[in-house]
């Protein structure tokens, strides 16, 4: 039996929480995957997920539905809203509203329920500084939730989130990933990857996953539609 | 076109979140109602949560599936848990991790899309004092976290959650909610309700609830079995 502590690892498929999945099992922890079915348009990242879970060997990997396309109001759930081809000013209209708090209410639920006090989200705040639920404080007043709301946490548990990736650049990232042997090929970050999970190299994005790239000095393994 | 401000109001069907949603209406806020559909044993609690819902007349009732019963762990979506029939101490079997975060995370994401600052949330510390979720330590830090992880919250607006039961006895609760015309009878507490909504009269909930009607001095609406 493993002796190891059980970790909670948020992933989505793309190059971020591959790396932080990598970086989970990297410090000892027996790592419990966790996506969501959120009715995203670029549905072929739910499949990268599964490839990227299978090629760590994870302990377990749930996708949980959780229905925000009936929410609206996002690039990434809503068919009206177009997903920007280059970068603007401010939070992007891809920003999903709340998805980190609700990406991380899943997970807690699942930590509670296997006895896990690890949570691991790739969230980063250097290149999509835009998303306020990137951003540390942010994820230490949800610590805060955790404990408070929790049987566990009242119990005396102390559950931490750990965000290995927020003060890393893209290139940083890649670095630690190939390291790590992380296969890049197998993560999709495009917005709007086709269902092979090919890449359309024109979206945020995909502009920050190529750049990081270049200077990371790493070969872009990324697969892309042209 | 309403003036009022938007309001969120969390209901699941049961007497609590039927008076909330009272409340709400009364306090002047338009009214837009959302239920989790979470795998929960108790089906005909979505169904009550449409009838509360639709003899408020409210602008909108969203039903957002979230699979919590993926995660297992609760007497309330784990079929192999059973639902207990005497209170016992500490905090119950009827506990779902994390689920007031979920619910409210949810919540939070749909009153950002509508653009409502106030959410309303049916807990009560009393009666249920077992649930570290229901309490106003736990709500406030939640309001912390929609307000640093929220585009709207970060742009300045300051999401409110409001509890106007956090404090009264279920017999309050219910003296109020008669007050403000609620039809219980449309309401479903029980754990373990028919399809037609009656209840067992046995279990936690069904025994707060009749001691409530009891202690308000109303005769008890409730459908039961026998």
């Amino acid at each position: 039996m493993s002796e190891k502590p059980k970790a909670v690892i948020l992933i989505s498929g793309g190059l971020d929480s591959a790396t932080t999945l990598a970086i989970a099992q990297e410090q000892g922890y027996e790592c419990y995957a966790l996506s969501m079915d959120y009715g995203q348009r670029h549905r072929v990242e739910l499949k990268a997920a599964h490839w990227v879970a299978e090629s760590f060997g994870v302990t377990e990997h749930k996708i949980i539905n959780v229905g925000l396309d009936k929410l609206g109001g996002s690039a990434l759930t809503d068919n009206t809203i177009s997903v920007p081809e280059k970068l603007a000013e401010g939070i992007p209209t891809t920003y999903v509203p709340a998805r980190n708090t609700i990406f991380l209410s899943l997970a807690l639920g699942w930590a509670e329920i296997i006895g896990a006090r690890d949570l691991f989200i790739g969230v980063t705040a250097v290149d999509y500084s835009g998303y306020p639920d990137c951003r540390e404080i942010f994820i230490h007043a949800f610590e805060n939730v955790a404990n408070l709301g929790t049987k566990a946490g009242v119990g005396g548990c102390t559950f931490q989130i750990h965000t290995p990736l927020v003060k890393l650049s893209k290139a940083d990232i890649i670095r630690q990933g190939v390291r790590l042997g992380v296969d890049y090929g197998l993560t999709v970050s495009c917005y709007q990857a086709d269902d092979e999970g090919r890449a359309c190299g024109l979206c945020d994005s995909c502009r920050f996953r190529m750049q990081g790239f270049q200077e990371a000095g790493v070969t872009d393994p990324t697969r892309y539609r042209k």
